[in-house]
């Protein structure tokens, strides 16, 4: 019915989360009846994210790769060119470490404004079902800065299911004797009604109640 | 907050219809964490679609853009190299043709398999409000086609809209001396329960009842 080049673009289309065939075949028409660079732009960016991207080798967020350093440049021992946004900035507080699953959890706790410290990202929680260890985390990178020194306060940050949990509490184990750890808080969220939350949370923020 | 690659693969993202920044932060991200040849094949159909398509000179459906033949081949009268896959088809009566607005009409109407015809795509309807007259539509091709015979009947499927119905009514002056011209049915649609009808379809579907 659809000629092949088109159904190949569906097809792929098809991949992206919550999308079927039906949204798939939309976008498809849509892209097909805009501007010839709508597409482009998008094949282009789709092309070139991958390699233009590299994890922060001290949190592990994401951070856009710089073109190398002119031949002859002596790289000083406070070289920043591979760090994140986040790391290399001098007003982020780098004592205080805020612990996350993800990158999108990142973004979810800089759009709060609420933190000037650093983040690390583990990318994923424990998860003896699916197969995750300590080791398909980013947990020993987390260690060695904790034992680097010049860290006071540790927030673990992950989610708070089961899985997050149970990452939170094996990192405040490791970590607890050399800094300060906390767990963010859990409770009613802003503008929920008791009446509909679940007896887990409601129970969480009577145990956890603030004088 | 996020590294530019990234955020102009969200931009690019964000130009498909119905697709704002958070769903293309998602569709980022899922594809940051997929093997890398999805991403790589949605930007290889994405670049290619485009070259690989054009539109077939008979009907104006969508065809995939053949190889030029060896030279040397002497291409004989009834060529039908350009042609699409439904104008090609010896199986579908080429002597009925169904007039539609858009190709994604046409795939709504082949998804019925009740039309062994061919197809006419106008590629838009009548409207003085927009600008769009019968020079912007594929209406001179349309006649041109009845005129050279061997059309014995013309349906027109045009939307059942105010632009469809003038659309409609414009083709039907001038291919009616020529050719049985029909309209599709309005009416009430299958499974649909008169109480939430509007006034106009359940009007017209009274006056158009069959004995």
């Amino acid at each position: 019915m659809l000629p092949a080049p088109l159904k190949r673009l569906i097809a792929a289309l098809s991949r992206l989360p919550g999308v079927g065939e039906k949204t798939a075949t939309r976008y498809a028409f849509h892209l097909m009846n805009q501007p010839e660079y709508v597409a482009g732009e998008l094949a282009q960016a789709l092309t070139s994210f991958r390699e233009e991207l590299h994890f922060c080798p001290r949190c592990h967020h994401l951070a856009e790769l710089q073109p190398a350093p002119a031949t002859g440049t002596i790289s000083s021992s406070s070289d920043l060119s591979g760090l994140c946004d986040i790391c290399k900035n001098p007003r982020r507080d780098s004592r205080r470490i805020c612990v996350i699953e993800s990158v999108q959890d990142l973004i979810a706790l800089e759009k709060t404004g609420e933190w000037d410290g650093v983040y690390h990202v583990l990318h994923g929680s424990l998860s003896p079902m699916r197969g995750v260890g300590p080791d398909q985390l980013r947990c020993a990178s987390l260690i060695a800065r904790v034992d680097a020194g010049g860290v006071d306060e540790v927030i673990l940050a992950t989610n708070a299911d089961v899985e997050g949990e149970a990452t939170a509490l094996y990192l405040r184990r490791l970590v607890g004797t050399k800094a300060a750890v906390s767990r963010i808080a859990t409770g009613v969220p802003m503008g929920g009604e008791l009446e509909y939350l679940d007896r887990g949370t409601l129970g969480r923020a009577l145990r956890d109640r603030r004088s």
